[in-house]
């Protein structure tokens, strides 16, 4: 069995909807185009989340790897 | 088909309004004249936003890479 | 005798259960799946935890490094 | 036409007045006389604002760069 | 005599109790079992202490070196 | 006429008086002595102030360059 | 005369009283027993300090140096 990595996950999530919470209580939920290894991701269909509820629709959104804490997809298979 | 990274919609986006959301809680909003790679941000006709109001018109401004929090552009064709 | 070093407990930790507490007052608990030397971390059925509750469960997620105050394995062996 | 780069702005400023916004709420106006790669601005006839308000004047002042949030010149020609 | 070195302390303190301070308020008082040049620490039987008191046990638990804002050994010989 | 870059001005500030603003809204007043391209500062004769009020007097004060938000002397010649 | 340099004050308060002021509104006053070029330093007999008065007595402490804001030497002959 190969060793896994952290990005895989980013890698697995291409293309699928994942949850970003960033520093200051901001989330952006939404579709996963491409990342880097600065952990900068784009996101596409985003909506920015505040205390739980739809904030605003960004639409496509480029969101800063060192303001991430964290990305959770919604599924992997 | 060639392999998507973040930077593009910012390649993507110029000339282009963008919204930038920046640390601590301001936002601008403007046409994004230029970029580099520490996401350091050209806006011209720039205005700054506070709570969703307009605060004040900013003309042209360089936005600090490190203080970026989210840059959404309006439309990416 | 080998010398031990912090990153051993990560290792010695996988597919185990693990506490991870973030800057910002979030917790993170659940199976830890692989980890890198920024100390990325991949939290596979995990909780969000907020004032000793779990908030919501967020499945598999990617922790930034950076964001990263302490990990603690359930149990070491 | 030859691509354009942020630190242009900086370029094209030296000597007219500029307005820096600095984090912690913090802003300062004055002539740009110097910066470097780092972003570090001397600014000439410096004033301290706060809350849109004067609330010193510095005269010659050392602006670190990574406390700025934003340079906007009042004018680019 | 040879010339100290800041990170002697935390050798010499190996195996015996340290109180760490991290950024935010927090303490983690325990047995030093390893740490590396980043002065990320291992702690065993590690107890999170806040506001003085001993909010939890933790056993075994990785501070991130970057959180940590001073080391106390209980005693050096 | 030479190119001017902001590390001049505190080449020209040494021996004189200069205020420091560190982030966390406190300020340092005194001589310049030395400094070094992390912008570390030493002040001899420092005055700490909390509120444009003298908090106390602290002789010869090692500033850490990465707390410095501005430094402004009080005359250039 | 040799030029000075900032660390040259750490150098001269060896062994001599010194008051550590750290982010986040500690002090720490003490003995310096070392340091190293990321200004860790190591105080013996430290005291933890708030709001002016002896929160405790911490013996020797290991101050990270990225959390100092300044070092003030009591006395340099």
């Amino acid at each position: 069995m190969a060793e896994k990595r952290p990005f895989d996950i980013l890698n697995n999530a291409l293309n699928s909807n994942v949850l970003v919470k960033l520093k200051g209580d901001v989330e952006v939920r939404g579709v996963l185009a491409s990342f880097d290894v600065h952990m900068n991701l784009v996101i596409e269909n985003g909506e920015e989340i505040k205390n739980g509820e739809i904030k605003r629709k960004l639409g496509t959104v480029l969101l800063r790897g060192d303001t991430v804490v964290f990305v959770s997809p919604a599924t992997i298979t």
